[in-house]
């Protein structure tokens, strides 16, 4: 038992100080060395846990997903009630946004895995498995407002949910490059909601 | 006048030294003197054009910038007679799209760009500027299709031109990281423009 709890603690420290250097420097020039210098560990031991920089940002992308599943969660579950198709997409899309430090470390996570995913194809799988089954979720809620009502039909589910997913993606990167604020972006997205959201049902 | 001739010679070498680097292991991880080696010249030479890595990448946008700008403007003017703005706006977006090989390399260098950017600010200031400029001429597109009346009025120009950006954005990532073929992504624009383009006398 103690062996697991030091396990899970070590992991804890290694995703901190991954956090920390992807919030200010970035990972995308961060070594290994680097990191088991800011953990305050040797490099021997780091490397039970990631031996190669892509299975760094593998590890340090995991942890942020985690992170962004539960950040989603907690305002799915903030909700009254019985949540509506509309109010799940919101809280999903909104915990996509970088609004907060933590979606907005998180973010810059992404964009170090993505940056060297574009070099090599193998670092794709991710993005290639996780966004089709985020838009087969969002699609579902899409359908289910449809048949509330709320969503006027003859839109295609799957393709509303991918244009959403991308929005979400641009909003982002503008949120970063200070083009627009935060709020400005969320408001992009609720304006985008309500054109969605057309049916006689809606609101 | 042959200096001057030299002058440009010299700068389309180098342009096309970056725009290789770009298409195989990306900027990111290449130095000045990986950049003069390619174009085969001295880091010396080299650097009258570029002295740090940031002013590389800047050199490296502003090439692309102006291959993407020739590239829009053909698309334009092999429009046939006078263009409406919905063809406008299409040919500007999907010119922005990583659809062929000039374009997909032209968003690497963004991206690079970007990803620099992120760390820092004073990187931001071509986003901070490029971005609103181009959101307000596709809001004058909107606004003269609002009063042809090919969009319904009511509409938020400007917020409407920042969802074609931001989504456009979001579709070029997705291309790259192979989650949705090029063809696809234009199909969803055209669905977001269809959506857009509602006014009584569009078509």
């Amino acid at each position: 038992m103690p062996k697991k709890v030091d396990h899970e603690a070590r992991r804890r420290e290694i995703s901190q100080a991954l956090w920390r250097i992807a919030s200010t420097r970035g990972l995308e020039g961060a070594s290994l060395r680097d990191v088991a210098a800011e953990a305050g560990i040797s490099l021997g031991r780091l490397q039970h846990y990631f031996r190669t920089k892509d299975e760094m940002l593998v590890f340090a992308l995991r942890h942020i997903e985690s992170l962004a599943q539960e950040r989603i969660r907690a305002r799915i579950e903030a909700l009254d009630g019985e949540p509506a198709p509309r109010d799940i997409l919101r809280a999903c899309l909104t915990g996509m946004l970088p609004l907060d430090e933590q979606s907005r470390i998180g973010f810059l996570v992404g964009v170090a895995h993505f940056h060297r995913a574009l070099h090599d194809p193998s670092l794709r799988t991710d993005a290639r498995e996780g966004i089709p089954r985020l838009r087969s979720f969002f699609a579902d809620q899409l359908r289910l407002a449809t048949e509330r009502g709320e969503v006027r039909p003859g839109r295609d589910a799957d393709d509303e949910a991918m244009v959403l997913i991308s929005l979400v993606d641009g909003l982002s990167t503008y949120i970063l490059l200070d083009v627009h604020t935060p709020e400005k972006a969320v408001q992009l997205l609720d304006m985008r909601l309500d054109q969605l959201f057309d049916g006689p049902a809606a609101d």
